[in-house]
């Protein structure tokens, strides 16, 4: 049996199973995320009694970010001030101490479990995004996660502005990145006036599929991925995906003159294969190789 | 012996050697780029010469792009419309046809050559970018250039304008991508009133590193190299690279709390260890692959 855990800004996702597709179907345990001794310690008795009737062979992590891999601790720079330097290992050490880790941001691990059974089983070189209250990423080569001087921050490269748009961004360290412009949080505040949720044909998605198309072409000019899994709260707005694929389309002009990028671009700009379970899926992925037990 | 072409958009440098040092240090074989049939004749007789004297294991070819692996040839997406679909392999199998071939992209191969013996030395994930007339570079993760759906292409990648700049920019494809706002092709053009070469001191240089220092923060936001290699003659104006180090540690504002991005940004954004040679060393490197003798 392999520990998971979706460890997420908001809430926390806890779920024990020897395949996926258990992992996938089981009853999650969730708690909200305040404080690290408050939350860890609703984690830990609930694994400590999964262990208790049947023995873990380890434990995989998938955490909001940025994370630190010399401690598989949550890095000093997260707005989170609470959690600033809160070590992963440390805390599952102190309750399981014999058992195998692994350790990931939330949307690599999500990106590895779309690689491993999701939509972009197999790729050489997958991307996964998703758009929701921040904006993140993984870069998966050749089924492992990117990790070089830290990890992906796709949320933070900059856009050019669109359409005489004002907005300052919500960034707090950047300002008008793309999570700043883009991010659900972005969304709601540049419309505050507006109600919600906004309609599909609410100016607001324009300008989101503009950004959210910009932020596809940087991604492809720089690590050209096979296939572009985009997850995410935002993401599931009717018709959005259909605006960022044309627009993507459309500002690469033919310079890449393959057919994913041009007639085929809605079998490249997809959706997440294991739905809304690519992050706890993808705990369980990070788990399972620690544990050395992956297929 | 290892045959090496740096196979550019406006000369064709060749050379032959049985290690790195010996074809950086080799006498070259130059030859504008004019026709596919011109160029690749004068190269195929000087290769056939040189392989009857000591006969070649392979040749490594490092060519201007963008390039298509299916058939090895020049993509059909080049504004080089004579070498459109030009195929090296048909070239050089016409001549001699029981050698090797390696093939990449000249800026993957120059970085492929700074991770092997340059500025890159083992870095996990190291990307190369050269500014020159245009702007291009090479991802290399754990000693393998990046080849997804097809090659990094930073130059087209998008950045957001500065300072009220209104120069269109000089991408046939793009207008205003990275490379239409800041290739060399685009200094001269915006600035055509001045006098070259430009002064440190011209304006051109601030608003040059502005643009670069973007890209930079893209580079490292979406595939976190924990080095990057900044070559090509733009970069050889005075002054350039440090204020492309100094804004990209200001955009980045401790957001990746490293020294790399802090205090030793001059050991992170740095100069190609092989100088000039990083094409055509790379392109002998392509080719000792090919050969299965590379170290």
């Amino acid at each position: 049996m392999i520990g998971a855990i979706e460890a997420g800004g908001t809430k926390m996702i806890c779920a024990v199973g020897s395949s996926w597709r258990e992992v996938r179907d089981a009853e999650k345990f969730v708690v909200p995320t305040t404080t690290p001794d408050e939350t860890m310690a609703k984690i830990m008795d609930w694994f400590v009694a999964q262990h208790r009737s049947t023995p873990l062979a380890a434990i995989g992590v998938a955490s909001f970010g940025p994370i630190d891999f010399s401690t598989d601790s949550i890095a000093r720079a997260t707005p989170k001030e609470a959690w600033r330097g809160v070590s992963w290992r440390d805390a599952i050490r102190a309750h399981l101490d014999d058992i195998a880790i692994g350790f990931d941001t939330d949307t690599n691990a999500a990106g590895l479990a779309e690689w491993c059974w999701g939509a972009a089983a197999n790729c050489r070189v997958a991307v996964y995004v998703t758009v929701g209250t921040g904006i993140g990423g993984g870069l998966i080569i050749e089924g492992e996660p990117v990790h070089g001087l830290l990890h992906p921050e796709f949320g933070h490269m900059f856009v050019p502005r669109q359409r005489d748009d004002r907005f300052e961004g919500t960034c707090p360290t950047h300002g008008d990145c793309l999570e700043g412009l883009a991010c659900g949080l972005a969304i709601r505040e540049r419309w505050s006036g507006s109600d919600h949720p906004f309609p599909p044909e609410h100016a607001a998605w324009e300008l989101e599929s503009d950004y959210l198309a910009l932020a596809m072409v940087n991604i492809i000019m720089i690590a050209s991925p096979q296939i572009i899994v985009l997850g995410g709260g935002v993401m599931a707005v009717e018709g959005l995906l259909g605006k960022v694929r044309m627009k993507t389309r459309d500002l690469i002009g033919g310079y890449i003159a393959k057919d994913e990028l041009t007639s085929d671009i809605d079998s490249y700009l997809v959706r997440p294969g294991l739905n809304t379970s690519s992050g706890v899926v993808g705990a369980f992925a990070l788990g399972a190789r620690a544990a050395d037990v992956m297929p």
